[in-house]
């Protein structure tokens, strides 16, 4: 079950940066692209309602009219392979139906048989002051940062450069991308490739704060 | 730079689950725990400061007492490993002068010569509206979700079984680990260790949404 050792997961962590300059002449393979994607299809979320929509963006005219909502920033053009992470606006009690369907559809069993975990769930997104952040919004918004952690983290297991954007223009994002009719809002982006010599920072050491200042002991 | 195939990484995915019900008896290896404790100070944040603290609790009685806080989950008390996922209330100026002196710290160079992206950083978190989420709240929130991301993701890849749990009662939490006398709130918890032959749950097949449900392609 042990598939990978410690001292090679790590390592990939320690190569990982936040990729400033993406080489635009090299393409992610299929196969491994198509694993990234599993790995973000497999993120958990809050009892397993996927309150999300993964848009994959490969159209280069659109990457440029995405570019100029995301302050210029070079990777949306020159990146492989580009993942924005949304969320659901407003998580209902149909949405909770929909997913008891699945339930039922993958596991067998009956929806009626479900009836408590269901109304559990229906209660909990019927009163968003309830939920962990207490706002429907805020809720949600984490959600997708789980799956954004799931999607770098393959990415750097599998060598893949990665580059986690927060700097977007979200609304014209969700104009821009068709999800505020859908029902969903751009909550950041994730771009990815392989990262070009010319990006100077990822020659640096990566920063992070001691193990004694960031984790507390009880 | 490949450690890992995509089949092997993906089929721990796969294997992983919300564990319902630890097995007691069972505590997972230190060299192990500390390579969990690694991925989840690797895991990237918001222009890198890192605002959060990740609190360990080994104490039984703490946990007894955190149980009652968190609606008698018993994997509160029965897992081996247990992490409260904490966000900084606010993230001032001086924490960005921290994270330059820590960059200086690790990288060499002078202040001075980050002063561009520091007062960057420092208009950011003083201006929290313009914020990803336009509350400082909610921003730090996300972030701590990547790293409840990253720690689930290892975990798995080691066969360690985890369970994410937002079911906390947080400013209990926050007072019982003082974690507001600190400045910092408890967003979410990961309890870790081993599943029990009786968590039926762990036999059931997983439920996701089908590719062409969650992805949207451009």
């Amino acid at each position: 079950m042990h598939t990978a050792t410690p001292d090679a997961l790590l390592a990939q962590l320690h190569w990982r940066y936040a990729t400033k300059k993406f080489d635009s002449s090299k393409k992610i393979p299929a196969a491994t692209w198509q694993a990234i994607e599993e790995s973000i299809a497999l993120a958990p979320s809050s009892y397993g309602l996927q309150p999300w929509k993964f848009v994959t963006v490969a159209d280069p005219e659109l990457r440029t009219k995405l570019q100029a909502m995301s302050f210029k920033q070079p990777q949306i053009v020159d990146a492989s392979h580009m993942v924005v992470f949304a969320r659901k606006a407003e998580v209902t009690v149909a949405d909770v139906d929909v997913f008891v369907a699945r339930i039922v559809a993958v596991r067998g069993g009956t929806a009626e048989a479900l009836k408590g975990y269901r109304d559990m769930m229906a209660s909990a997104v019927s009163n968003p002051d309830t939920l962990p952040g207490e706002s429907m919004d805020t809720y949600t918004r984490a959600q997708t940062y789980i799956a954004l952690g799931f999607a770098l983290y393959t990415a750097a297991q599998f060598g893949i450069d990665a580059c986690p954007m927060e700097g977007i223009e979200a609304p014209k994002y969700d104009e821009a991308l068709g999800l505020t009719a859908l029902g969903y809002k751009a909550s950041c982006v994730a771009t990815f490739g392989y990262r070009s010599s010319e990006d100077a920072t990822g020659k640096l050491a990566k920063v992070r704060f001691a193990h004694e200042s960031l984790f507390i002991r009880k």
